[in-house]
C-alpha cells in the first residue's frame, strides 16, 4: 500500500460558525489505494484528539505505523485494493493543517491566542473543500471514532447527501460536562504552567522537555480513555518493584504507566493546538443550528453505524444509544452497536478484532 | 451541643508501617457531647482527604459548620444527647495534628520531604493511643466515609474487640488503579509546579494565591467525586452567560464550578500535607501484614455495616460488596446497603437524609 501525504492551500476564505474568517489555510492530508474512474470509491478518515492524517501504512524509516493500521490496508477491513482512502488533518492541529502555530497572514508570525476557536462544524467545512477541490462529491463511506465520530455524525447532518454510509465509534451527540470537566484539567494545567507563557513560547520549546501542564492534563485524559477494569486488568495493585512502597514518590505501575505516556506525549503534541482541539470536543453540539437534536438527526439521509464500546467512560454508550432510539422511531436507516470491551474508551483505536468484521461487512 | 476542641501530645513514639517512627506528635481533635459513668457510649469520627477533626457544630464567629454536622448533634442520627463523639484529625494532616509542616524535633524547622510515609494503619494507631490516653478502651461505633470508612475498616480489623458497631460508607477493601490514577494527577501537578519548590515553599506561601498545582490536582480529584449524572443535573451542558462559545477560555458551568472550588482549596490546604495523605489513600489494603485479605476480613468481630453509594465512580459499590460477601461466607456479622444515588462519591457528605435513617437504626 502506498502512502502519499500531499498539503492543499486554500486561497479562499473558511467561514467558521463564530462568524470570524480563516483565510489562507491549509489542509495536510494522506491518500491510500487509487481512485476509480467514477470516483466511487471514496473512503474518508477522521482522526481523534490526538490523531493526525497519518491514519494507515509507515513511513520510510519510523517503526510505528498510522494509528488505524490495523484497520486500513490491503486486505483489510477498509480494503486499499478496493478504496480509495483519503485522512485528513483537522485545522487546529499542529500537524500540518493551519492551527494556532501557523503564521497568521500576511504576518509571518504565529496566531496562538489569535487564532479563532474552530468547531467541529468547522472542520467538516474545510474537509468538504477540499474534497471539492479534489472533484469528489461522493463518498462511499465516513469513519471515525471519539472526535472522528463527531465529525462523522456532524458530516451526515450538515451535507446528508455526501456519503452512503456513516460509520461513528465511541462518540456522542453533545459532549457532556463529564466529559468537559476531564478536558478542564488539561485547559487549567495548560493555562498555568509559566513556561506556556500565556502562548507566547519559543517554537520547538518543548522538544526536547515538555510542557508539564500538557503532561498533566493528558493523565486526566488517559484515565477518561482506559475504565476501572482495563487499569485492573492492566496494572492492578503492582508497585514498581524498584520503589518503596513508603517512599513518598514511590510509584504503582499505573502511576509509571501515566508518568512516561503523559511525559512522551507533551514533546511531540503542541499545547495551543491542544486547547483548540479540546475547545472544539467541548462545543460539539450535533443541535447546534438547527432547531433540536431532533431535526439535525431528521436531515440525515446516510446509512448510519454507531458502534459504542460497554466499557467507555469517556462518552457512554448510552449517548450513541440516544441518537440510534431517534433514529428508530423516524424510521431512518441506523444500526447499533454496543461492543463488549472492557478497554475502555481506547477500544477505537486497540480492540478492532471486535469490530473489524463489522466494518468490513458495512463496505461489501 | 458544646464544640471541645483539644490538642494531645504525646511523647511515647508511634512506630510507622514503614519502620520508621514519629516521635513526637500530636493529635487535634474534638468532643461533642458526654461521656458517660461507664464510658460506654463512645463513638468515634474518621474523616476522608480534605477532612479535619471539625465534623460537627460551628465555630464562634464562623458560618459554615463542620463536615457532617447534618449527623451530629442534638437529636441528630448520631445524637450527642446520647452519645459521646470524638472526632480526630489524622496525622499528616495540615489541620493540627502532626503533618510534614510540623517542625522535625528537636529541630524548629518543618519535616516537609522529610515527614515520613504515614498510612492508614498507622493512622489508627496514632488514634488508638489517643483513646488509651483518654482510658477509653471500648466504642459504641466507629463511623466513616471514603478515607474515613477506610479507617474504620482498618479498626475493624486490627482492632477487633475495640467496637461494637463499624459504619463504613464509599470506601473498599483497597484502593484501585483506578482511584490511583485520578491521586496521580495531583502528585504530579503539585510537584511540577515551580512554586511548590521541591517542598521548601515558605509557610504560609500559599494563603494569598493557591497553588496551582494542588488546584489542577482538585479538578482530577472533584470529577471522581462527582458522577456523570450528577454532573448533567447539576450542569447539564450550560454555558457561563458571560463567557462567548466562541472563545478559546470561554467557559461551561461544569468549567466554572471546577475552577472556582478548587482554587479556593488550594489556599486552605497544604500541598505536602494533600501529597501525603493521598499517598495514605494509594497504599490502603486491608491485607497487607495479613496473609491473605480474607485472613484480615476473618479477624473482624464487630457488628459491620457497609454503605456504598450507586453512582460513586471513586469507589465502586462492587469494592464493598466484596469485603460483605466474603464476611457473608465467613457467617459474620455484616450488612450492606447499597444507596440509590447519583450524586456519585460525595453522596456520602452531602446526601445524609438516604442514609441517616439507617445510622440513627444502627445506634439505637
Amino acid at each position: 500500500m502506498k502512502i502519499e501525504t500531499k498539503t492543499r492551500r486554500f486561497s479562499s476564505p473558511l467561514y467558521l460558525e463564530s462568524g470570524r474568517i480563516l483565510e489562507p489555510y491549509e489542509i495536510v492530508y494522506e491518500t491510500y489505494g487509487r481512485i476509480n474512474e467514477d470516483k466511487s470509491n471514496v473512503v474518508l478518515i477522521c482522526h481523534a484528539l490526538s490523531g493526525s492524517h497519518h491514519a494507515a501504512g509507515t513511513y520510510e524509516g519510523d517503526r510505528k505505523p498510522g494509528w488505524w493500521d490495523g484497520l486500513i490496508g490491503d486486505g483489510k477491513a477498509i480494503d486499499t485494493r478496493k478504496f480509495y482512502v483519503i485522512s485528513t488533518n483537522v485545522i487546529g492541529s499542529c500537524f500540518g493543517s493551519t492551527g494556532p502555530m501557523s503564521a497568521n497572514y500576511p504576518s509571518e508570525a504565529p496566531y496562538r491566542l489569535q487564532f479563532p476557536v474552530v468547531t467541529i462544524k468547522d472542520m467538516i467545512r474545510a474537509q468538504m473543500q477540499l474534497l471539492s477541490d479534489l472533484g469528489i462529491y461522493h463518498l462511499r463511506a465516513i469513519v471515525g471514532g471519539s472526535m472522528g465520530g463527531m465529525q462523522a455524525l456532524q458530516f451526515a447532518v450538515d451535507y446528508p447527501n455526501l456519503a452512503d454510509d456513516i460509520i461513528a465509534m465511541a462518540a456522542t451527540y453533545a459532549t457532556q460536562p463529564w466529559t468537559i470537566a476531564f478536558n478542564k484539567v488539561a485547559v487549567e494545567a495548560i493555562r498555568r504552567d509559566p513556561r506556556f507563557e500565556s502562548g507566547n513560547y519559543a517554537k520547538d520549546a518543548f522538544i526536547e522537555e515538555g510542557l508539564d501542564g500538557l503532561a498533566i492534563g493528558r493523565i486526566a485524559g488517559h484515565i477518561s480513555y482506559l475504565s476501572p477494569d482495563s487499569m485492573d486488568d492492566k496494572f492492578g495493585r503492582n508497585y514498581v518493584s524498584n520503589d518503596g512502597l513508603f517512599e513518598l514518590f514511590g510509584r504503582y505501575e499505573v502511576e509509571r504507566y501515566m508518568e512516561y505516556n503523559t511525559t512522551n506525549f507533551s514533546k511531540i503534541f503542541d499545547p495551543l493546538s491542544y486547547l483548540y482541539i479540546v475547545k472544539a470536543i467541548n462545543t460539539f453540539n450535533l443541535a447546534r443550528g438547527y432547531e433540536t437534536l431532533y431535526d439535525a438527526v431528521l436531515r440525515i439521509k446516510a446509512r448510519m453505524h454507531l458502534i459504542s464500546f460497554k466499557g467507555d467512560y469517556l462518552f457512554f454508550p448510552r449517548e450513541m444509544e440516544h441518537i440510534y432510539k431517534m433514529m428508530q422511531r423516524n424510521k431512518q436507516s441506523c444500526h447499533y452497536t454496543e461492543v463488549g470491551s472492557d478497554y475502555g474508551h481506547d477500544a477505537f483505536l486497540v480492540e478492532l478484532k471486535r469490530f473489524e468484521g463489522l466494518i468490513a461487512g458495512i463496505l461489501k
